[in-house]
């Protein structure tokens, strides 16, 4: 009953496979392998296009060294208030990229709409120097929340984004739980919905360590490689990242990971609604946020559920946790059980 | 015949086997998991002393946030003309230290002294705000010319960086290398020869991706954290790390791994002077810089021999190449067989 | 009828007169002239005590320069949501202090609360590396909305800002109007009510270019000479600026000039008062925002008064301007006369 | 007899009539007004040709933001191991440009060669990630050393640059005395020979404080007001320095201060080479750098001369100042007068 974080679980079966097939031999480092350059295909095939691929350390990496390739001086980031970039990443995308500033925006279920989007911008006048300029935005797919943006929501913003001419970024943490939530495919979930580039997350649905960052136009991705080596971010065994990617997208098994926790998320939610109980946010992910009376969490927590309560002060007013109440973030993982679900239920 | 480098091999069965005893369950992340802990204690028996342990991704990035955390505006951090921070890193340590200055200082053999080290820092002399002001210095052990600092060479430099105040670090990339060769102690060849932070490369010998910077007094470690989770460099699932660190340590296998990978260095030195050949500098650890006729190296290259030529423009007058030869780099590493280096040598 | 900005206007006579005096001759560079030596007394004299000052360009240099003296990793500046530092620097606070993050606080009539401050700070738990940490809070005096913070008022944040040990920083533009409008002395209105460093300001009131950091407390200014170099703030021929200051000091005429300038807004702001006018908030110091009619605007700007709209957005509902009404902010000069004043209150 | 350097002068007579000219009165805040734009076309007008000026606060500043403007991930500026951008300004070229690095290059007379630019650019190989990247060269004129590039010197150093695609900076602290120095126009000596952007220094020939950055092709300006107003260098009262160039330039006073103060230096040292000393470098601007016995320099400060020691390590040996001898900088500027220089050399 640990619902404490999918980066709290392993590897699965596939990536352990992978890794411990390519653990011997020598390789050309820092990506010049033949493995980097196979796994290179295989994103170009999922992706439907030809993509460019960098493998980094962590997600935090991944989506500042992204926004970093965009950078300019007194430059804006607009994300949504509750982002990983502007709440959980200790500065790292205002550091790497020189200094940017991180606009939040506040928006219902984690989500920024593309008016908002709009309205923040104009704090950001054309050619005045002093407000500095705008430079790119940041969507998060799956949410914090555990929603996710649907198609249009996508091209809106970015319809939005075009109207200033900065790029799109995807924090893809949970790529995989919002594709197989939406049923789309990845080019038309990034790419064809506007998205320029994208922070590919592997690590928490089933790798040790496996993040990318991924351009869909090789224009924008030039010189990028010195930025991920400026920050300490090129591996020099490249291709134990790449065995990962391997084992990852090998028979799909990305999508059934993904599959598998958003179920695993779904029967969580069905269950707390079926015991009366409500979710801060609706859940269309691998996450569910029921708020719970105090002294049902307590119990749970005898019981030895594990789990983090979540801030839920973004709510509208009427919805927010009461009192007596709280708010709790339950993360599924390919890991997780049937049974880890049932018996977290049945102390509810 | 592979001699490219020691980062073109990938792990040993030691650290494989520890990867796939932790690929499963459920552990804290980021670092508040059991094994990291349980490492942690390791490094602090293995150094004799409570160190701070930080894992990151890469020796680059152990380097520059090592450097980072004795920043100072206008700072100097003074190095060897060849080591790695100067010449490898791509401006990693001037970007996370926010813009120092690397001082390179010219040495035999790969070394500094502390006679050029205190010549260097006379540039910045005390209250001179123009000239910016000293901040560190940086060894490499092993060096990048596969020499090894003698202890008492280590401690006369820290004792003309105390004469300014400024900390001493050690890259350690091929730490253990250096360690077999000279027959000492962890403890002895860092904190007791006056080392207050160290770059503890495992990567190069024998692990996919473990590297870790290492605090000798806490008090110099305060608030560390901050500056690898603002670069990006926290993983997740940390305990990936931790657990290659396990397999690494477990039964010296580390020692072992090092100790024969030096030992293949000898080999294939012995066999270079039987046919007359010379070395550019003494072979102290695994890696072997012969000077070779050039048509010889042509010969090697077809027969299938890889390995990169290396400039000696650093040499003194007289031992460095002529013009018809060429300086090559032979990096052994844990995997490296005599029948590898026998059958170069034949070649020869 | 310019009521644009008090950058718009020119010199002192006294000012003049001293950068006449002291415009040939010899003198040291860089700040080891007598002159510079002279007036940083005079600043310790007017403080009532030894403080560090240092000149720099401009009074975004001075607001970011001394934040960059507490900055850390990760860290968190915590100010108003229209203060200039997050407004109106193009993000030079975020670059010069290497990334730091500005927190922005709502606040009526332009000032946060050490309530708000402390609730902000929540945000930044200690020890919780993801979210970074708290480093500095910076108020303005007076304020961006032409409001004065009370002596109690600044106490109460200096006392929350203890609380997590972080600095208290005053970004004093115009400060000489807030302190005439107070009635206090300089050592009142800054270290003894707990401020810890100063932007003192004195071109807005008088000066061609005369910005300085200072420092209550010599231990904080450790190293500051520094940060100035290093962001190019250190002027070769530094006795202009001290000449400036001289000259401004000279006789108390700093005050008076101050004292004028507070004198004409509340002239203004008692016409608009007359005419059955409004402001949007209490008129403090030397700046009135009167919200009026739109036609009443274009008449003003067709009869050739000069100054800017202004955004009103923070006022509460109820007191914002209505569809056919706009915010403008006027402000006044030393040299602003009444006969300016009286036209302009005559137009309207 | 004060000889210590150029910027321990006041201004000139031309540049505080203008100033007090322009006092008074309301004008345009940040770069808007009328004078600015004046003093623009002025600029225009001497370098024949539609430039882009931005004033900054010092010539470090100047230096470090035309840098920054073309600054890569892991780049590389090339300028001389002597150069004030490597020597004397505090690592602002490396803050300023996110961790540039500076690479020194020996030369001759304070000058770099097109053929040793080339040399140190082949350690930055096209595409080698680890080494970091060309960004840009850097050359002083006149010199450090006193002296000045020919034409011909400036236009093979562009060529190299071209070869590798980096733009061409000139640090023109001291431009007005090369200018007058090898008799051409400022078109010649910039944009003609290749310049991209030259920090154009007006405060050591006789302002108070005038520096501006000016580019030659507007499409590498595009932009830049952000690079500037970012680092906090963007005067509100704009125009007092405006005033300065506009004496400055009137009827030419700027070649007459550098002529004069290049004549002084002139003087000055032939009546060295009469008592039979001689110079470190040649005498081609306002600086001169007598090599001397230690004693008479004893005697010479003991008469009340004043100036500063200089390294002269960089002299081929044969050259270098002996044991009993030590090296002088004087410097010459528009207010030095022929008795100070024969009052000097008298008591040589």
């Amino acid at each position: 009953m640990n619902f404490s974080s999918d980066n709290w679980a392993g590897a699965t079966a596939s990536v352990m496979e992978a890794l411990n097939r390519h653990s011997t031999g020598l390789a050309s480092a820092y990506g010049a392998d033949p493995l980097t350059a196979d796994v290179t295909r295989t994103f170009s095939a999922i992706f439907e296009r030809d993509v460019s691929v960098y493998f980094v350390a962590t997600g935090t990496a991944a989506n500042a060294l992204a926004l970093s390739a965009f950078a300019r001086p007194g430059g804006a980031v607009f994300c949504h208030s509750d982002s990983h970039i502007q709440v959980d990443e200790c500065g790292c995308p205002e550091f790497l990229t020189g200094g940017e500033k991180l606009v939040p925006i506040n928006g219902a279920d984690g989500k920024i709409t593309a008016d908002a989007l709009r309205n923040a911008m104009k704090a950001f006048p054309e050619g005045v120097v002093h407000h500095g300029q705008v430079a790119s935005v940041s969507i998060t797919q799956s949410t914090e929340c555990g929603t996710v943006y649907t198609l249009d929501e996508i091209r809106a913003i970015k319809a939005a984004a075009d109207e200033r001419g900065i790029p799109l970024h995807m924090d893809g943490a949970r790529f995989a739980s919002a594709l197989v939530s939406l049923g789309v495919t990845p080019a038309e979930m990034t790419w064809m919905a506007g998205v320029d580039v994208l922070s590919f997350g592997a690590t928490k649905n089933g790798c040790w360590c496996a993040e990318a960052v991924v351009f869909f136009n090789p224009e924008q991705a030039k010189g990028f490689e010195y930025f991920r080596k400026r920050a300490g971010h090129l591996f020099s065994k490249s291709r134990f990242v790449a065995a990962q990617f391997e084992g990852y997208f090998a028979d799909d098994s990305w999508l059934g990971s993904a599959a598998h926790a958003n179920e695993m998320a779904q029967r969580l939610a069905e269950g707390i609604r079926r015991t009366g109980g409500r979710t801060a946010w609706p859940v269309e992910a691998n996450e569910v946020f029921p708020i719970l009376p105090q002294e049902k969490v307590s119990r749970l927590r005898e019981a030895g559920a594990m789990f983090y309560e979540w801030p839920a002060d973004g709510l509208p007013e009427g919805s927010r946790p009461s009192g007596e109440e709280v708010c709790l973030r339950l993360v599924a993982n390919f890991a997780t059980t049937p049974e880890d679900v049932d018996c977290f239920l049945e102390l509810l």
